[in-house]
C-alpha cells in the first residue's frame, strides 16, 4: 500500500489558488498534497543579449525553496553564495518547459520570468512548478493582452506535468516524497493539452528498466498529466487561454 | 489622508495563522495590510563554534524575499551570489531582537533558526517578521518543553515590533511602502510585553529631529507594539508562553 | 542530406585512445567524429559525509570544457567564478548513469572521481562523456582488483549513451552541432549491455513529440548504443569487465 | 571605575590628523582612544543607476579593517570573498548619516566615496569613522568648490557620533571594547551641530530598557556629540564648512 | 643523477602537435617529457575597457589544469569558485610574455586569448606554456594576415620560455616535477630569439643564492631556449613568422 | 632628470616606525618617500593543514590596499568578491621571500600571518612590503622568544627589497609610481644582509633587455638594498635579530 493509502494510479489532492501574490501580473499557489509551491509570472520589456534584435522574446524560470520547507532545515542558497546542481537542474526543465508552448515571435522583444517557491516539499515540486506556472505564465499573458501590451496571448497549448516510478516493481503516479526516495525509477512527464511530450526525464536509481516499463510509466503518466490539464482548463476557462 | 484612510496611530489589519509550514517545529504567516511573512523556527542540536562549550544555546535568523514579493521583480540573492546589505542587517536585527527574551541557558546547547521569508512586501517587513517569528519561536520551544528536550519554555516575555514615522510633519503609526519611501523620519521600535524597549533604529531621511519628536515617535510605537502583544497573547493562550 | 553525408541511423566515427593520461588510474580520450573529451577516474579513499559509516561507496563526476573547444572561445568557469546550470545538469547525469552499473557496496567507503574534458565540442559532449568514461571507470576499479585494494570489480555491466532527434521530421541518430542546433526533438539516452534503459532525457525543443515518435527515437538509440557498447567490449576484452 | 579611569561622562581623547593621506580629495586619521581609523573622501563624476537623470547628488560609505586592527588577527574580507552583516550594517549607518547634511542637489550628478579603514580597534569604530568622515567629506567638498567644480558647499550642518551604553545598570559615554562587550544596552547616536537627531540605533544585548533610561542615554549623547562638534568646529574654521 | 638520466643541461624530449584543436586559430599540443600542455589562441574584434580608442591591441592568457593533470586529483577551480594565487601568477606572466614579441599597434584593436590548459603536469607547465603558446599565437596571426584582416603579421621576434634550478648545488636545465619540488633555487627564464630577456623569475625556494650562481642558471637557460627556438623556427618556417 | 630630482641611483627617503598597531605582536608603518605600508605580524598556534605533523612552520602573507591609496580610487577587493592577480602574486611574494631567512622547524608548529596594507601608492609597494615586514617578523618572534613560546628567533638573516628598472635607456634604482609606468624594464629584487639573492624578478614591459643591462641592474639593486638593511640594523639593534 501507498503511504497515504492512494492507489497506484491516483493523483494527490490538487488545490490551485489563483492570483495568490496579487501584485504580480499572475500568480497561483499550487497543492499538490504536502507539496506546495507560489509560482509568479512578470513581464519584462526587454531580453536577454543572445536574443537581442531577432523579434522574439524569451520565457525563463528561477526556483527556490524556503530553508524549512524540508523536514529537517536545508541552508538558503543565498547564504552559501551559489545555486547548487539541482536547482539548476529544475530550473532549466521548468523553463524549457513553457517555452514549448509559447509562441516566441508573437510574444515580442520581452522576457516572462517564472519564479517556482517551494514552500513546502513532500515530493513532486518540480512538476507541481510546471503545473502551477503554466497558470501564472497564461495569466500573465492574458491580462497583457487585456492591456494592450501584445495583440493575441501567445500560449499555444496547455501545459501540465507529473512524477511517475517504481516502487517494489509497481508502477505508481505521483510519487510523494517518502516514495521518491525508494523508487527504483523515478521519470517526470511534462506533456501539452493534445497528449504530446515536452520533456521527458527518466532515471534508473536502483536498476536499469526495460523498454515495457517505460511504455507503462508513460500511460500511467498521460493519465496524471489529463487529470491535471482538465483542473487547469476549469481554472483558465473559456475567455482566458486564446491563441 | 493615508493611502489606505487609516487614522495616524492605527494599525493595520492584523492576521497571524499559525502552522502554516506543518513540517516545521513552529511556524505562522504574518500578514499585516499587504505585508505577508512566512516566518518558521528550526531547532538544531549543536551550536554555532563561538559558543561551544559554554552550555548555552542560540537564536539566529535569516530573511529572504521571494523575486515578486515587491511591485516589479528583485533579483534573487541566491542568482547574484550575495546577501545584500539591507537583507544582513534585518536579519541580524530579527535575531537579536529574539535572543533579548530567550534565556540562552535554559535553551541549552541548542540552536534555534528563526527564517523570515516574505512573500509580499508593502512596508514594514521586518517588524512584521519580528512579530510573527515570536510565535514560530514560542511555539517550537513550548513543544520541546512538551517533548522533554527541554526542562521549561526559554521564552522569557511577549516580543513585538513596529514601524513609525514622520510624513509631512505628521507622526503615524505603521507605514505602509508608499508612506516608508516618503517619510522624513523613519524608526523601528522592537519592545517586550511590559513595554521595555529591545530595539529602536531611528533614520532621519531627510530631516534631523528633535527629541521631542523622538519621544512623540515612541509613544505612538508603545501604542501599536501594546495590540500587537494583545493579539499575540490570544493566540499563545495560557498553556503556551511559560516561563 | 546530413551536414557529413552520414545516414540517419549511422553513428560518427568513434576512436577511444585508452590510458590517455598515464597518470590516472584510468583514462581515455574519446572522439565521436569532431567531438573529443579527455575522461579520467581517480579513486580517492573516501566518500562524502551524507555516505559515512554506510560501508558502501560513490561515483561522482566533473564536466568541463577548455575555453576554445567551441567554434568561437567561451569564458572559462573558473574566471567566472560559478559553474553554469548546463555544466551541472551535465554532471549529475554523469555521476547518476554510472552509479547504476556499479555495486557501491562491493566498492567500500570509496569515491570515484570521474572528470570528463572536452577539448572539441561538436554535439553529443555528454553522451561521448559517459560512453568513455565508462572505459576509465573499469580500468580504474579493475587496477584496483588487482593491487588487491577490492575483492571484485564492482562494475556490474557495460554502459554507454547516445543522442538522437528529429530534423525536419526525420529521427536521426547521433547528431553534430550543426543538427543539434537545429532540432525539433533532442534526446539522449544511457542503456546497459542488456538494452536496460539507465537514464532518458527527451525534449521538445521546438515541437511537442508523439509518443510514437518517442518509440522510433527509443529503437534508433538502442541501435546506436548496442555498436558502442561492441566497441567497448573490444578495448575491456574478457580479462577486464568482471563481475 | 571605567577600565581606562574616566569618569562615566567623559570622552576618550580626540586627535584628528587632517589630510593624512594626500592624494585623496579629503582625509583623516581619527583617533579616539587607542580606536583609529582612517577616512577617505572621493568624489567621482557620476552616479549610481538609480540616480541617473535626477540632477542630483549621492554619498555612500565603505567600511574595512586591517586584520589586525582587532586583539586577535581576524580574517580578510576579501579573503573570504564576501562582506560581513557587521561591515554591511556599519557601511549603511555612515552612508545614511552623512547624506542628511549634505544637500544632494547642489552636489549635483557626483557620488561622493567615503572610505573608513579602521587600522586599530577598541571600541566605537562606527562613530569614530562618522565623526571623521565629516571632515574629510566636508573638506573634499569646500575644495571642490574652491576648484569651481561645484558653486557651494553642500555640506549643510556638522555632524558627529558617540555610542552610550549601560553597564552594571550605570550609564556611560563613548565605551571602549571592554565596556561594550559587557553592556547590557549599547546605544550608537548621530547628531548635528544644531543637536538633532540623524540616527538612533540602541540594542538590549542583555536586558530591556525603559524609556527613562532611553532618555538618559540619549542626554549623554548629546553632551559627548556636543563636544566632538566643538573639536570638529576647531579644525573646520570659518573658512570651511559654508553654506 | 636525475631522475629521467638526462645530463645536466639537457632538455627533455620537446614535441609540439600543431592545430591540435582545429577549430581555433591557432593551437598547439606541446610536449616536454611528460608535461603536456593544448594551447589555443582566439582573436577577438574588442580590447579590454582600459585600451579602448587607443588604437592598440590586446594579448591576455589564461591558464587551467584537468583536475588528473596531477599525481593526485586537484580540486577544479571552477567548483572550487576562485582561481587560485598560482594559476593567476602563471597566466599573468603568460599574457606578459607573450604581449613583448607582439607589435600591439599593428595587431588593432583587437584582443588575442590565449588558453593554457595543461592535461598532465610534470614540472615547467608555465615554460612549457609560453614555448607553445608563441606558434598558436603567431599562427593565429599568420592566418589573419593571410585572411586580410591585418596588413602584417604583428610577431616581432622568437619566444621561448624554461625552468632552470639548483639541486644538492649543481644547476640543472628544465626540471621535472620530482626535481623542482626539492630544489635550493628555482628560476624561470624567458628569452627572445635574439636572446634578449623578456622575464626572468628566480626563488630561493631553500638557499638564498650568489650572483655568480645566478649567472650560471642565466647561460643554462640561454642555451635551453636557443634549443626551443631552433624547433619552434623549423614548425614556423619561412613563411610563417613575417615582420 | 628624475620626478623627485633624485639621482638614478639614490633611494627615496625612508621612515620605520615601529610598533605602528600596538596591540600586534610586530608592526611598522614603512614610508619610501610617498608610497607608505602598514606591516603587522601575528603569532598563530597551528599550521595550514598541508603541514600538519611535520614539526615545522610556516610564513605566510596578505596584502592589500585602502581604495584611496591610488590617485584614483580603487575597487574595494572584498567589495569585487575576488582577490586579483596581482594581489594574488605580490603576497606570494611576500610569503616566499621572508620564509627564505626563517628556520621553520626552529618557528615550531606555528603560523606567523604577515599582513602588508598600502595607504599609500606611489611605485615599490610591494618592496616597501618586504622590507618592513622583515621588521614586524622579527619583532614578533624575538618577543616569543622572549615569553618563552620559542627558545630561539628563528629570523636567519636580514631581508630588504627594491625595485629597479630602465627609463629612457637609464637604469634606475627605487622607482616611483610615474617612472614605474613608462619603464621599459621593471625589476624588483630580495636581498639578504649577506647581499644573496632571495628573488628576482624582471620584466621588460616594453623592450626586451641584454644579460648586461640584468647586471648593472642587479648592482643598483644590491646597492640599495645595502642601504636599507644598514636602516634595518640601527632599527633592530644588536639585542634582536638573534640566531
Amino acid at each position: 500500500m501507498r503511504p497515504d493509502g492512494r492507489k497506484n494510479d491516483e493523483l494527490r489532492k490538487v488545490e490551485i489558488k489563483r492570483d495568490f501574490i496579487p501584485s504580480a501580473e499572475g500568480s497561483v499557489l499550487i497543492e499538490m498534497g504536502n507539496t506546495r509551491v507560489i509560482c509568479t509570472a512578470s513581464i519584462e520589456d526587454k531580453v536577454p543579449p543572445f536574443l537581442r534584435d531577432q523579434k522574439k522574446g524569451w520565457v525563463t524560470a528561477e526556483y527556490g525553496m524556503i530553508p524549512r520547507a524540508t523536514h529537517t532545515r536545508s541552508t538558503r542558497e543565498s547564504t552559501s553564495g551559489r545555486i547548487g546542481g539541482r536547482t539548476h537542474e529544475i530550473q532549466r526543465l521548468i523553463g524549457r518547459s513553457l517555452r514549448a508552448v509559447v509562441d516566441l515571435e508573437l510574444l515580442g522583444e520581452r522576457t516572462v520570468w517564472i519564479d517556482c517557491d517551494v514552500i513546502q516539499a513532500d515530493g513532486g515540486t518540480r512538476t507541481a512548478s510546471i503545473t502551477g506556472a503554466f497558470i501564472a505564465l497564461n495569466d500573465a499573458l492574458y491580462r497583457a493582452m487585456r492591456n494592450g501590451m501584445i495583440e493575441r496571448n501567445p500560449v499555444k497549448d496547455y501545459l501540465a506535468a507529473i512524477s511517475v516510478g517504481v516502487i517494489n516493481g509497481e508502477p505508481r503516479l505521483d510519487l510523494c516524497y517518502a516514495e521518491d526516495s525508494a523508487a527504483e525509477v523515478d521519470m517526470n512527464v511534462v506533456m501539452t493539452g493534445e497528449s504530446k511530450v515536452v520533456e521527458i526525464q527518466g532515471t534508473a536509481e536502483l536498476e536499469p528498466f526495460s523498454r515495457n516499463m517505460l511504455d507503462t510509466l508513460l500511460s500511467l503518466a498521460e493519465k496524471g498529466v489529463g487529470e491535471l490539464i482538465k483542473i487547469q482548463r476549469e481554472i483558465v476557462k473559456s475567455n482566458m487561454l486564446k491563441y
